[in-house]
């Protein structure tokens, strides 16, 4: 059981990076985005309107905080100096990191944009104009999250096993006349507390308040909404649910949703459920590596096709998740002619390593029909991390 | 009691964009930020990777969506057509922007951007580039969101009673040995079920399995970092804890914190959180309307030094809050020459509507020491529109 992200993980990531530094010929990559910053030094912050900063060359790794992260970063291995500003505006953050680049003699800098984005209001000078440095823009790390290691397939398969039980007591919790609300929040609270008992130690510290599971669900009219909200009304006999369950586990996240049913499912709800069910079968069969991303879509539009309810389709089949919640690419029809305008033809295709939500939905009038599995792509084939039952009966509560 | 945002204050929003449309001499407003989007139309979607334009004309309002978001603009009434793609990227959502300005015959656009925001992994065009228009971006949404409306404050002072219930349960169910996580939790829980149950039809349906209202802490140690996390570990005699409860009133949050005691507090604990007190008076008392923002912080900075626990403070004393959790201005030192470097001169000083955290801070090597109250400036003073007692007493738990 994995419930961290390992030490070594981090050192072939830096390591990747900085092979890419020498070939680029340059001699520091600056990352303002949180994610990107904590995918390579494990520094993980709440991103906020203060900008934060990671320099990695081929010899260090240094770090521009606010002043109020400067703790947070003490214990962290692989971070060799912290520079820090005291708060935005009023401090200099893109100074502070200016100097950084001028001690480490970095003069031709790739970095994630040529300043901080504009996060909560955030507006700040460019970097390349702050520092006097060239600064070529990069989307390396964010392309690196797309194939996850062994590692990290392993802790999204952990997320899957809590977001099953939080799932299943949204199960048992569920009847008619019960709000909603309370019985997401009372799974949440139950399936958090089980994980946090269980994992003890193991357990990476990551939520304020809320706990690292999370299971809900909309339920009523709303489902016809592929976003739809949970509307404040209680439960009735007849109601559609479409469910979620995840579970952050050092950053990572599974997807785990169901279509279910208060009470006997009517002929149309069955009709409908049947035929999502298997374009969701189809889905799954068709992916794996070296498949075009765009086909897994295809097979999914071509059997609604088939059976006269493409009109009831809102959305494509799924997309790459790991530390983000949605991440590139997208099983979308388009992703191939969007790999030739803005990315490189070879990304067209799956990689083992790359994990997808699958989660083809149809939707009435009425109600919406929706499974979203969390799978994995494997060197020969494809491994299906969420395991809540799929079938009908699974999926009715009476 | 106000629970959602009245038709007037949209129809107000409109009309000041459309003054400034005017003498701009442009054509069309795009809007790609989904909280502005949000503040001028009312229609509220999760953004992700899929592109929403809103484009306002002195004449209609007109929304770009992917196909998922259809059927949730069916019932607003200042949405005059809505144009759909089906999904991203295989959609050409700036293709079909571009369409609409045209068939608008909008050539001179202004907007929040040159293209829509790279959200979990979007690529693509610039509007100016794909649309063939003159694209000036502007930030006149954001800028008109800092005053808030008496509407909008009402719906904040709203927020800061549930925010209210949501704490005191946290307080009611904290004691030694509880898990913080699950007294978190269930804070959060009762105290929704409360707010949806109490407000029934009023209540503007926002979340999804969530409850409205959030109550949690961090405890012991984490205290220690202004963005600490809830370590897993149960509660001691003579922990710390560092509260934070709010609630969704149609978008709009408050913030409460508290700094509290698991038992009786050592002479060090009321040290710091009597200095800490008197620090988040004296910004209370220095707030309000034509006041320079940064005073408000220099006025917390002085004090401290003259206590000697300047090295303590590791953050400025608060920010703008209202449909985001932080929005300038913030209450920091350097605010005055941001705005001669970034904005406008004027903007340095705080209006009438500005809505701020005071949470003035203290951390020590072993815990954290802030409240954080939200204040309403009014035309000739201020209102604290949370109510939670602040005295030390009040927050011990016995």
């Amino acid at each position: 059981m994995v419930a961290s992200v390992p030490d070594a993980a981090f050192d072939d990531r830096l390591a990747a990076v900085r092979r890419r530094l020498v070939e680029a010929g340059a001699d520091a990559l600056v990352l303002f985005d949180a994610t990107s910053v904590e995918y390579l030094s494990g520094f993980h912050h709440i991103q906020t309107e203060r900008p934060v900063a990671l320099v990695v060359t081929p010899e260090r790794v240094d770090l521009v905080v606010p002043r109020l992260e400067v703790e947070r970063v003490a214990d962290n291995p692989r971070i060799d100096a912290v520079h820090d500003y005291f708060d935005y505006p009023g401090g200099d953050p893109i100074g502070v990191l200016g100097e950084t680049l001028a001690g480490l003699d970095a003069d031709a800098v790739v970095a994630d944009g040529d300043g901080a984005p504009g996060v909560m209001g955030y507006e700040g000078p460019s970097l390349s104009a702050a520092a006097g440095v060239v600064v070529d823009t990069v989307d390396w790390v964010p392309r690196m999250r797309w194939a996850k290691s062994d590692a990290e397939v392993d802790l999204i398969r952990e997320s899957a096993t809590w977001a099953n039980l939080g799932h299943r007591y949204l199960t048992d919790y569920t009847e008619v006349g019960a709000h909603p609300v309370t019985v997401s929040q009372r799974a949440t609270t139950d399936a958090s507390r089980a994980m946090l008992d269980a994992l003890g130690d193991r357990y990476a510290v990551r939520t304020r308040g809320d706990g690292p599971v999370f299971a809900g669900y909309v339920s009523g009219e709303e489902t016809r909404l592929p976003h739809g909200h949970t509307p404040n009304e209680r439960l009735f006999e007849g109601d559609v649910l479409i469910t979620g369950a995840t579970a952050n586990v050092d950053g990572y996240y599974s997807e785990l949703e169901r279509t279910m049913f208060v009470g006997e499912p009517s002929d149309e709800d069955e009709h409908y459920f049947s035929l999502m069910l298997e374009a969701q079968r189809l889905a799954i069969d068709a992916l794996g590596p070296d498949v075009p991303v765009a086909h897994v879509d295809e097979v999914v539009r071509e059997y609604f096709e088939e059976q006269g309810v493409a009109n009831l389709a809102r959305h494509h089949v799924g997309h790459n998740i790991g530390l983000g919640a949605h991440e590139p690419p997208y099983l979308d029809r388009g992703w191939g002619e969007h790999c030739e305008a803005f990315g490189d033809p070879a990304e067209a295709v799956i990689e083992p390593g790359h994990v997808y939500t699958i989660e083809p939905g149809l939707y009435t009038d009425e109600a919406g029909y929706r499974h979203s599995d969390t799978v994995a792509v494997t060197e020969d084939g494809v491994e299906r991390l969420t395991h809540y039952p799929r079938d009908l009966q699974s999926n009715v509560i009476r």
